[in-house]
């Protein structure tokens, strides 16, 4: 364990490597991966080693402070900041959507530039993006509790919660976003009942979501993304809360595939729809969901991974988007660290950064 | 081949077995299996080997009528009869909830009781039921041509379609229900896009939609269930076609679950909802779909069924409805042999018997 903030993302003792769960080996082994060079850290990106937008964002500024770390020994002034810099760029392009992975860099790549332009030694431009590196997490930590506190405001005792994908703790640092109003409603003894979608196709729901409410002592009922318009319809539902990875200055929000869907059988069935997450998953920048890059990803991960052997023809089209975007007249309330943001959200998330 | 009719169910040429394609295999092995003893027929449609309510009472007409001719050697008159009962009920009992499994035997074996008061010999008596079981095959045949014709006045060149679950030639003869007009409109020439969900947790979309499209030279994009919401929004579909278990008498829809789900996006994206089945799905007895029972199956279809390992931890709790009811009020139309029942359903539907 670090000397450092622990949890299932933190740096090595070494200050020079990365340690991450390994999120796509869940529920079935539970193990723990050094990453030491760019080419490792891009790959526990792009493969969901590592994956939920606060999580990449944490991990990213692990990886750039271990770099910094590493190559403050052999570099020297003009060279280490370009260095510094082409990281940035490729981490960065690692997954396109989530905004955390850019913002988590460019936070720590200005700190780099504020300092050299004090020509301070690469060493000590190394302990600051550590330093900012902890600080990304420590934040996390604080918003996933701040955003735990006021999305528990929405439930009452004995309300069941749908929630699609992972945003819980392996999304985030602890309690996460959409499962923390839940896992703090539990530990002070409210009974809550979680409906988790499977979450196709990469089954985060199941793999990931389940098994952390479960180890929490929740009460979780797992089912296939298709079994949300039934569940709903037995008027066991009361709130949806899904976590975002980019909320549009309009209220857009970009979330795993499958979001939008769950907000229109919830708007269809009279049902609030929540999104939850850090005020940085807000882009001001981005006018509308329109603006976002949705990460389109292999076939293969709708025709046959994780089965025995394919469950589809060989060679039949897939269309594998990674995120969708759910229209802000879908949704009842976006919950950040800062409170909850209520439509219009052009002037209540506006209203955030003032 | 059968000297018979031909297709994935058929008579074997001896007369006293029935060949059918084991669906279960599918699509990585197309493999005949010949069924000879009762248990082997009750297996094969028990363990979903043929499945698709048409596709059930076809092959259960062939069993018996195979059955029967089996008998004719060694039973004389009395001892003959009771024998075909008794099969009756033990195949009847394979899949309690399928209507058209015990519609085709309650066929059969009324035609046998008939000749039976005419003191007809077990040879006379097999030879029909063999005749009658190739009728119900033959009407099924006839049926799913009318409802592709008529379902395809409803498509023009170019259109994008949405599918759900699998209802095509493998759950019925030729040609299929929802499936029926897209391939009736490809054998014409007529560019039609198809998406399949690929319909968790037993992935007939994936497994045989896909499959059965894409072997007829069809534009088949396969999707996880939660993409169709991200198709529609693209705009890529101009109608759903959907197949059905149960019409309720107000035009409620028991279909595979996920059904109600689709109609619910496609009345928010503003795109037609059509269910398409044979005038012997709708139940007048029934009068909405709340009075429809929905089959509850075994959560290990969710949590491990097809993977290499489990995808959920052990022990959690799944629901896993196999079928959902979609409202009347979401459904555009529904397509018979005898044509497209408009709402309102109580009239359009009792119209078809009339």
């Amino acid at each position: 364990m670090s000397q450092y903030l622990s949890g299932h993302i933190h740096l090595g003792d070494d200050l020079t490597s990365v340690v991450i769960l390994d999120q796509t080996l869940l529920p079935n082994e539970v193990k723990y991966l050094t990453l030491r060079t760019p080419e490792e850290m891009f790959e526990a990106i792009r493969s969901l080693r590592v994956r939920g937008a606060p999580a990449i964002g944490i991990c990213a500024g692990y990886c750039l402070a271990a770099i910094a770390q590493q190559r403050s020994r052999d570099l020297d002034h003009p060279r280490y900041l370009s260095e510094l810099f082409r990281q940035v760029q490729y981490l960065g392009s690692s997954r396109p959507t989530a905004v955390n992975l850019s913002w988590a860099l460019d936070r720590l790549l200005r700190k780099a530039i504020d300092l050299s332009d004090v020509t301070a030694p690469p060493a000590k431009i190394a302990a600051v993006l550590r330093e900012e590196a902890l600080s990304i997490h420590r934040e996390d930590i604080a918003m996933c509790r701040a955003i735990s506190e006021h999305g528990l405001t929405l439930l009452k005792d004995g309300d069941g919660v749908l929630t699609h994908c992972n945003a819980g703790p392996l999304a985030t640092s602890q309690y996460g976003t959409a499962l923390g109003p839940i896992l703090l409603g539990t530990e002070r003894g409210m009974r809550l009942r979680v409906f988790a979608d499977e979450t196709r196709p990469l089954l985060q729901g199941a793999r990931l979501t389940a098994y952390e409410l479960d180890r929490a002592g929740a009460d979780v009922t797992l089912i296939c993304d298709n079994m949300a318009s039934m569940v709903m319809k037995n008027g066991w539902v009361n709130a949806c809360f899904v976590g975002c990875d980019r909320v549009a200055a309009n209220g857009d929000a970009a979330n795993k595939i499958g979001t939008s869907g769950v907000a229109i059988l919830a708007k269809h069935y009279g049902i609030p729809f929540y999104v939850l997450g850090p005020t940085s998953t807000v882009d001001l920048d981005c006018p509308t969901g329109a603006d976002i890059e949705i990460e389109l990803r292999d076939p293969e991960e709708i025709r046959s991974k994780f089965y025995a052997q394919p469950m589809a023809p060989a060679g039949v089209k897939c269309y594998n988007p990674a995120f969708d975007v759910t229209d802000h007249t879908l949704i009842s309330g976006i919950i950040t660290e800062k409170g909850i943001c209520r439509p219009p959200y052009t002037e209540s998330l506006s209203a955030l950064f003032s």
